[in-house]
């Protein structure tokens, strides 16, 4: 790319009309696009949203972090926030909707048609790992009663309308609005006008409900080769579709978001565009926590001052000692969020869980201790110390393990974010466990290690 | 679900017919059938995968790990392989070819007919995370000179073949096989059968070459509303097409790994039905490169070790003060992660990041140093181990921001997988660089530290 262009774009932002606007961001490459956008003060992404038509804006949008599109609706005009979400795939518009304040929220939709925002605001109530918070309402909806002819008329006459659709799949609805079949289009196109829709559909779709959560979502789209499902509420009626890319979107922006919280960023993403004195506090939030949790396992060493003065040694093993077994509580926390995710672990098989943990907990534990506590006899020149970090090292690592691994499963079955699992709770755990192992066996083997060394 | 479901379903396995299984099979919840079969022995899975229809055992291979998959067809029958493989979609089945030894993949596709065998070993070649190995080549593929009828007739005379074809778009190629038109299916619909298709297509259309990576892929997605790219070499001709559901997919399965990979699962996803002297050897692997680094950081404790017996306090904040170094570092490595992945920071840019990151490092130590030099004050009672501790973080946290930040973007520069940015590498730096602060300013510091202590 050319180095500079986000500094070319405010220029144009800043003189430009809509069309030469448009011409330039076209003349960028999309990755490019992305960057130069996303460089831009927030008061030029503004005015640059609310030059562009509202096709183009939600074009733009769609390539923007979450943080910014958000920025982005919290300051628009009303009434240009209104007609842009109206342009964006119905789930994103909800997503977005559902970020916002309830009053901005209520100013937004009060731009919009009665109907719209009534729909809108239903699609904004659902959670976003439901599927009715990933299906879009844009679907092709006919009554069971019709004929192929009425249906391909509607076609051709609304083809501007749903060119957006994605189309693919007819849904056919009895009079109460309920689901009672699909059609293929490529059906549509092989039968006479004069047949009835109900006599080609195919009968009892396969359909979910509008509360089906992500894992069992991802679990049917894993066993249909379709790329699209009907969502309908408790009583049947059809409410839109579930495609195969909002749940894969979904899931890949579930990994990134446990990612991030997996190494202490929190409270949504961060982006380097962000004022530093917010990236800063966010951080801090974090850490300012973990502080307080390392002073907790600190104070295990404080109170075993006495026994490092004598063999002091051990000072040398300790980071070591809580380095390794953070880490290998680490491993067991990343297969049980892998397991849990592809639903091959169920929350409540912890017990199972912790005895597979446990054995290679304590073949890792013999190799990890038995390494260690040669290179501490090397290091020292007594087997005794050898023998305390040794020691003291597999028996954390068992522990880390075991704790690693069933963590997540816990925290899942009482609702809590299992990606929370691999922090500071874990490491806090391994370390005053790990300290208090090492210690207490040097303070009962003191005269030995004071007596060799 | 049945606690049980994945034992019954060994019974099953072992005494069923083809019938009673799949009845069985079907009986059971999709998520249970997933965690059921992935709990099956090796054996018990493949003799399961023998005995139904290649197209069910398709059907349930989607659904498993990775790892039982290429379990599965390293052991199958070549031909059972080779029939399953033809019922999987394109890409996946050249993921899971390309994923065999060779000598076993020659042998598969030497069950397969020759043109089906030459397609699958030209998918199979590509990367994974390029356009060719993400694309399908079911595809509806007409010539330019024919006219709507026969397409229509087409269509019609294959209907079931085309049956898993997802199909929306028809591409139009010239007699080079070259692409040079798309047709939307609902065009077909409205277009009286004697019109030649190029007189109705879209010309021009939106193409992307199969060498097309990852990163350029979700920023095409980004930034149209359709759900298929198709797919040309080099020449233009058509290829397959890609759909913006293989994109998300693999997306969200790159997320994974990156996860599993920071935080010490390497050699591939680990799966707690794997034998534990596996796991425990993989994990081993990891553990022991750790040790040794760790090692190296201890060794700046050891080469300070009379500093330490003479203010012994130290050692109770040596722990913090890597503990918390390794923290900052890894959340400006996650935001690093992030934005590469997102394209909004490129990976020459490490200056920039580093200056971003050196401003949020210099407050966020400058807090962590105040914080935890008053801790130390008030546990020692001087306020010269509350300087050296407090300077010493204070240092090592921007160190451990700008290195964190800037590291994941010189990893990718140089060909290396970022997500390896955050872990040992990182963490060792950090430890070598603050033991060595707190130890050496200790030094400087020891008549003051001594007098008072």
């Amino acid at each position: 790319m050319q180095e500079e262009s986000w500094r070319d774009l405010a220029t144009v932002v800043e003189e430009g009309t809509p069309e030469a606007l448009l011409e330039y961001l076209e003349s960028l490459e999309l990755d490019d696009r992305t960057l130069a956008v996303s460089r831009l003060s927030d008061e030029a992404r503004q005015k640059l949203l609310v030059t562009l038509d509202p096709d183009d804006a939600a074009e733009i949008i769609s390539s923007l972090p979450e943080s910014q599109v958000a920025e982005a609706f919290e300051s628009l005009p009303a009434a240009d926030a209104a007609r842009i979400a109206l342009e964006l795939p119905s789930n994103h518009a909800a997503d977005v909707v559902s970020d916002l304040e309830p009053e901005r929220a209520a100013e937004i939709l009060g731009e919009m048609d009665a109907a719209e925002a009534v729909e809108m605001r239903a699609l904004a109530a659902y959670d976003d790992d439901v599927a009715g918070g990933l299906m879009l309402t844009e679907l092709l909806e006919y009554g069971v009663d019709l004929h192929v002819g009425d249906v391909v008329a509607d076609l051709q006459g609304n083809a501007e309308r749903y060119e957006g659709y994605d189309v693919q799949y007819v849904y056919v609805v009895d009079s109460a609005g309920r689901l009672v079949g699909v059609l293929y289009l490529r059906d549509l196109l092989l039968t006479p006008p004069w047949r009835p829709i109900g006599e080609i559909m195919l009968q009892d779709p396969l359909y979910i409900e509008d509360t089906m959560g992500l894992e069992d979502l991802r679990g049917v789209f894993d066993s249909i080769t379709f790329n699209a499902v009907p969502v309908v509420d408790a009583s049947k009626r059809l409410m839109g579709v579930v495609r195969r890319s909002a749940v894969q979107e979904r899931l890949a922006e579930r990994s990134d978001q446990d990612y991030l919280l997996t190494q202490g960023i929190v409270g949504g993403e961060e982006l380097r565009t962000m004022p530093t004195l917010l990236r800063s506090r966010r951080r801090l939030s974090w850490l300012s926590a973990n502080i307080l949790l390392n002073f907790v396992s600190a104070s295990v060493i404080a109170a075993n001052e006495e026994v490092l003065q004598q063999v002091i040694a051990i000072a040398v093993f300790l980071p070591i000692l809580s380095d390794m077994s953070g880490c290998s509580g680490n491993q067991a926390v990343a297969v049980s969020m892998r397991e849990l995710s592809l639903g091959l672990v169920l929350p409540k098989e912890a017990l199972r869980v912790a005895l597979k943990e446990f054995a290679v907990g304590a073949i890792n534990g013999l190799v990890l201790g038995l390494i260690v506590g040669c290179a501490a006899w090397a290091y020292s020149g007594t087997p005794w110390l050898g023998l305390v970090v040794g020691v003291a090292l597999m028996f954390n690592t068992m522990l880390a393990v075991v704790v690693g691994g069933t963590l997540p499963l816990i925290m899942k079955r009482f609702g809590v974010d299992p990606a929370l699992a691999s922090g500071p709770l874990l490491t806090t755990t391994t370390d005053i466990c790990g300290f208090f192992f090492v210690l207490t066996l040097a303070n009962k083997l003191l005269p030995q290690l004071i007596g060799a060394g």
